[in-house]
């Protein structure tokens, strides 16, 4: 975590994997470790709503809740939780079964929902941090749903109205890949095609020698306005 | 040239450079030598009127001119040829002095332009293909001008009203790059970004052992419906 965070990512993000018979410790154990080595913000990533208020009430960096859905329990236990602490909240656009939606229509429509979910439980929808689920590239229509994901990257502000911040998962995109090599290849370029559509977020790992300096090079095209070649990092 | 062909483009970009005393006779030298290795399609691309008759004349394979702009003299010398040869054309987004437009709106004005002059001389915009100029990210506003060249790419069919084919060369980006390392990182971004914007074509070298896998990577996210591990290039 120590390396992680020399690398000066935005955030850290803190994910517990499946937690045993002391969620609530488990997780402060966790973000006792990310606080010792860095004041970086801390996304805390667990859908047990016990372990995610340890969390809320151990950390003393900035939090951000990773996060909720449509599924009944997250709406009922951890979404609130945004506005008990005051904390940003990442909203993931699924159906409220998890699955995923087929098209960007079906996206934009769940888009909207949690935006209204979130006001109803007290939450600005400027809180909310939409996670529009990269898929497989190995699934049926995997390509078809990537191009989807991009697309609502681009149109979400248009759609909500205000300039909605957004946040994928890259590793995501390559599971069921054999070829180390070929999934590198994928990342990097989806990685530029997600940073120009206006991605905020990516979530990856930091020490990725090959994927970081292509996501830190897709952001300096996509987003700054002043170009000079020592900001470019080095491969 | 052979190595070139070899790689399987869409098509072969027959660049003289400078010509002599000559530019039939050289041209026609260069056209062989390409038809001699290839059936590709061939991108003759000279600004010489003269030059650009002669590989016309003496082309077997399919052909592409490369290209025409708003300069009067190319307006007059080499867009009446492509109606005469019933060819392709690349149209360049410049001013008539070959400045580069400012923004994306002097872009789409000078698309409408072309487009008005190509029918005017017979050539129907079906035919056109649009270079958008990709800028160096050296200039002042290099880095502002590379993303109103996606917009274009992405706005331009909307624009024209019809599927209009575009075109980029990739290797105007990193001029000035003293790091080489730092420009492939570039070029590999960027030329995702180009092919998710929906560039039909790439100009770049062939035998570039990193960027040609990105670009056909990106073209694979950007335009194919099926996906299979096995599509993606090894790099």
């Amino acid at each position: 975590m120590k390396r992680c965070a020399a690398q000066r990512p935005f955030a850290l993000d803190v994910n517990t994997g499946p937690l045993g018979k002391t969620p609530e410790a488990e997780m402060r154990f966790f973000i006792e470790a990310a606080e010792s080595v860095s004041d970086l913000p801390l996304l805390i990533d667990t859908s047990n709503p016990r372990a995610m208020r340890a969390g809320l009430e151990a950390a003393k960096n900035r939090v951000i809740i990773n996060g909720f859905s449509l599924e009944p329990r997250k709406l009922e236990l951890i979404l609130p939780l945004a506005r008990e602490f005051d904390a940003d909240i990442v909203g993931f656009l699924l159906y409220p079964d998890s699955r995923v939606p087929k098209n960007e229509a079906e996206r934009f429509e769940i888009a909207l929902e949690l935006m209204d979910r979130a006001e109803g439980a007290g939450v600005a929808g400027e809180r909310v941090i939409i996670d529009p689920v990269v898929p497989p590239l190995a699934w049926t229509d995997g390509i078809a749903q990537a191009r989807a994901v991009l697309n609502v990257i681009r149109t979400l502000p248009e759609v909500l109205g205000f300039a909605v911040r957004t946040i994928g998962g890259i590793s995501n995109l390559g599971t069921g890949a054999g070829d180390k090599a070929k999934r590198r290849l994928l990342e990097q370029s989806y990685v530029a095609m997600l940073a120009s559509a206006g991605l905020s977020f990516a979530l990856m790992d930091i020490l990725d020698p090959d994927l970081v300096p292509s996501a830190r090079v897709s952001g300096i095209l996509a987003r700054e306005e002043i170009f000079s070649w020592a900001m470019v990092p080095g491969p």
